[in-house]
């Protein structure tokens, strides 16, 4: 594509360098930028520098929050014995969403992959350790839930935790793997249904 | 969806401005600029406020330029005596990518669209007659093509033009409408197969 303006060829360039925007949609969305009033783009590019510079980690449990500590790890509503070990934001929001969940949380900010180069120094485990074994006077951590994901580095980052929590006397547990609801016996795939019936759960006793 | 900080929420609002770009995709955007060096998101905003401000149109064919008249205008390889007339940019660089078309442009900025309250003092089409006009002594431009759309908006903005450009002395004609290059008859819809029927080319002469 030959953008008759280095001014455009900029911006369509930086627009592109985000995830699942190739060339062709950056291009779409700096025209449309350009047929818009000019304070659109300002107030845009104004929000997306706040952001970057102004966010800040919450220090317990690393969720985004725009204080020290976040919403969750400030409410006394949710227990504090109960932590679930998740791989980003994104998850706490997913969770949050279903109301299903009382405890508070730890943000990993990734999961173990080698092939990218991530080892477990580089995630929040051992702040989580830390956290764990500070907890013990006043309010001790009774069980850690990992929600990670059902790939091969979530799997090997469950396996590492499991490992390094084996001494701290918490419950280790992770999220039920199975047919999701309303899927069809017939096209859940094999691995997933072998290991649902592995796993199977006492009908009587639920 | 109940983002924990108001600054990750106000640029998700900003981004999902964006057509095509709803909260989900903005927030995995916004989430993807927090992992980044925060020098990637300077360059961002600063590439899109710079675009916008200082974008200027070529003051001949309404076309994005640099300077006061853009590229294809400048050069004197381009057949100064064949105008097409397109509605936005974006046609510009889809004829360029043909590289089957040696003249000139003339970018209308839309089309007439009663429903979008677009009339043709909104299009740059004064501009378009005075060009015309204007060209007489030197180098007088002898066809106009107009490249619109086949759409209701694009065929109501070609008969007005034609209407307009009868008395001017210049030839009018318009792009080709029939089966796409390596369609099949079988899957043209009716109109378009009726139109190539009564808009048939004689086969030995062309």
């Amino acid at each position: 594509m030959n953008i008759p303006s280095k001014l455009i060829e900029d911006a369509v360039t930086e627009i592109s360098r985000l995830p699942g925007i190739g060339k062709k949609t950056a291009l779409r969305l700096a025209l449309h930028l350009l047929k818009q009033n000019p304070v659109h783009t300002e107030a845009l590019a104004l929000a997306l520098t706040t952001m970057r510079n102004e966010v800040q980690y919450c220090s317990c449990c690393h969720n985004i929050s725009d204080q020290e500590l976040c919403s969750i790890c400030q409410s006394n509503k949710r227990d504090g014995s109960l932590i679930c070990v998740v791989e980003d934001i994104r998850d706490v929001l997913a969770i949050e969403n279903t109301s299903q969940y009382q405890g508070k949380y730890h943000v990993l900010g990734g999961v173990i992959s080698p092939l990218q180069g991530i080892g477990p120094e580089e995630l929040k485990i051992e702040s989580l350790i830390t956290r764990i074994d500070q907890s013990r006077e006043d309010s001790p951590i009774s069980e850690v839930i990992l929600a990670l994901s059902a790939t091969m580095e979530g799997d090997t980052t469950s396996f590492y935790l499991g490992k390094r929590l084996k001494d701290k006397n918490v419950k280790v547990s992770t999220i039920a793997r199975g047919i999701p609801v309303g899927g069809e016996l017939e096209y859940t795939d094999e691995v997933t249904l072998g290991r649902s019936i592995l796993t199977r759960i006492n009908y009587s006793s639920e």
